[in-house]
């Protein structure tokens, strides 16, 4: 079961080598990104996308876009870093974990005394972020994947899987770690108007992964729920607030709606330092309004406006559980003091 | 407020001119129907939908398919029309509307005893079923308008509008009565995937009747009744069970739950004659499943399936009441005993 690898090295460890995701699903391209440019150009434009994956992919682009300045002096190398660190930290603003990423190499880089070092330094690093998102990753899976019975199907929203990640997804771990055991029938994948990350993204990896996938438009949500043929929903998160109402992908907010009338369980599945503790309900967390061309373009809709919104927020009171690294945790109280514990949080 | 005339005929009377659906809303293309291959092709293809357009549209295209052999003698003209008849109303095999008229006319030819008796009778036929249908939409407006507050918005899905009849349509006709009197200040059109009518169609054609007209995506509903925009959601209807319950375009059983959770007034607007007395509840109502290429195929998705119904079910007990032609309902058995004293109805 091949689990897509959104973020990796190079096979000549010189570049970043990252799955074009605005190629898919119509074809599989890597490319390796080698100078800030390349970087910063892939983040931008949605190349590689999902916070955890541009933050991975940020602090390891960092690396290599310096690769071919190891024979400078320390100095202007340290120089070039924070050059390039800048333009990498700029190219998405509003992604926490790519400053964050960032930020941590930085830091990394300030004990190293020579080029050679400081390279090694932040390779270390950038391979200590890789791995800590494909760790958080793999206990979220396995965290989740206890709720998963034997051929349950499970519905799901967006893309928060391996593409988003550099491990095996937020809200999919679950899904690979219980297909892993032979637990999980099938997956049912909103399309998620209107850029269909479910169906450009999520029913990609998965099928690729060899999980059986069905495609839904979002309205056939309730209707699919109604049938019984859902054992439960898990859907990723952008924010968690202190309450833990959720922000995530427009659309989750219905799906809640739809699977509580129908008694199904509804799990929001994200690390730990998704949850805000600075913002106290979900009604303070700020929704981007994204361009109406998204919606009007395909079909060139003239004089008419759009409601386009990028996100809304599902209330606590509608979410069964939250699936972290940490655990499982029904109470968003319990889940809030797990964050406050955690030291490698970064929110 | 020129509201769109979707099938009238054309200027020489010898054909039905229809807008042509297909091509809406990039372009604004009227096309003369005059024999019984462009009327069955017509209907085939999509160019003109709504099951009461239809059902006109047919009625005229048979009266105009006759024309050029008004100089036949009776025998072989009343022939024709049998043939002429058989071809359209198998155009389009499961709109109940299209053989109801085909049925009208050809009782409406009993009678005649010469050519030109026989088309004139199948043209005031064919004129009564359009004046009927005209007549229907304008009642189901004027009862619906009263429950449009000054200022009201109104949030819609699909289209069931002047597009889908030979009138102001069925769930806009409110929209259109009250906009006439300065009433509705907004509508907002759900788009309505995998054929996107809402934002095709229904914003064509309210923008064309100068109604301002927001579209969203589904799956932004529920956030958009969450803001406390939408005075009322009004939606049509395919069928109605003896029960109250309502089959009709996808996503219309979710927006019924996101407005019961908000409170937010929802309506089915749809003549009497869509309730169908031999279908005690929407479990009988069967339910077309299309193609997963709908929903796959622009995005070339591979190896996934797709769950693509045509229409869902919304229980009686999340309908606020039906906007019929003889008044709103606010008891299913209202409606079911109005449509019993219909004379008129056909199904």
């Amino acid at each position: 079961m091949p689990v897509v690898q959104t973020v990796s090295w190079s096979p000549d460890g010189r570049g970043v080598r990252i799955v074009d995701q605005r190629r898919l699903p119509g074809e599989f391209v890597e490319r390796d990104l080698r100078t800030v440019d390349d970087v910063c150009e892939a983040i931008r434009t949605l190349a590689v996308r999902g916070a955890p994956a541009i933050g991975v992919a940020g602090a390891m682009g960092l690396v290599a876009s310096l690769t071919p300045f190891g024979s400078d002096s320390v100095e202007p190398l340290r120089a070039r870093l924070l050059e390039h660190a800048d333009a990498i930290r700029s190219a998405r603003p509003t992604a926490v974990n790519l400053p964050w990423a960032i930020d941590r190499l930085l830091a990394a880089a300030g004990e190293a005394t020579d080029s050679a070092d400081l390279l090694e330094c932040l390779r270390q690093e950038a391979d200590a972020i890789r791995e800590e998102d494909r760790a958080m990753c793999e206990r979220i899976g396995a965290h989740g994947a206890t709720l998963i019975a034997n051929d349950a199907r499970v519905l799901t929203h967006c893309n928060a899987g391996a593409l988003a990640t550099a491990g095996i997804g937020t809200a999919l771990a679950p899904v690979y770690v219980a297909a892993r055991a032979g637990r999980v029938a099938h997956v049912y994948a909103g399309e998620t108007r209107p850029l269909l990350q479910g169906s450009r993204l999520t029913a990609w990896e998965l099928a690729r992964a060899g999980i059986p996938v069905t495609v839904l438009p979002d309205g056939a949500a309730a209707a699919l729920l109604r049938t019984g043929a859902v054992a439960l929903v898990i859907v990723g998160a952008d924010r968690i607030a202190a309450n833990g109402d959720v922000a995530n992908k427009i659309g989750t907010y219905g799906l809640a709606l739809a699977a509580r009338h129908h008694e199904v369980p509804f799990y929001v599945a994200a690390p730990t330092s998704t949850l805000d503790p600075l913002t106290a309900t979900g009604d303070q967390i700020p929704i981007e309004h994204r361009s109406p061309d998204e919606v009007l373009k395909p079909l060139g809709t003239p004089n008419a406006t759009a409601f386009n919104p990028a996100f809304d927020v599902t209330p606590a009171a509608l979410i069964t559980g939250y699936i972290t690294d940490r655990g499982v945790f029904r109470d968003p109280a319990a889940l809030a003091a797990s964050r406050a514990l955690s030291a490698e949080s970064f929110a």
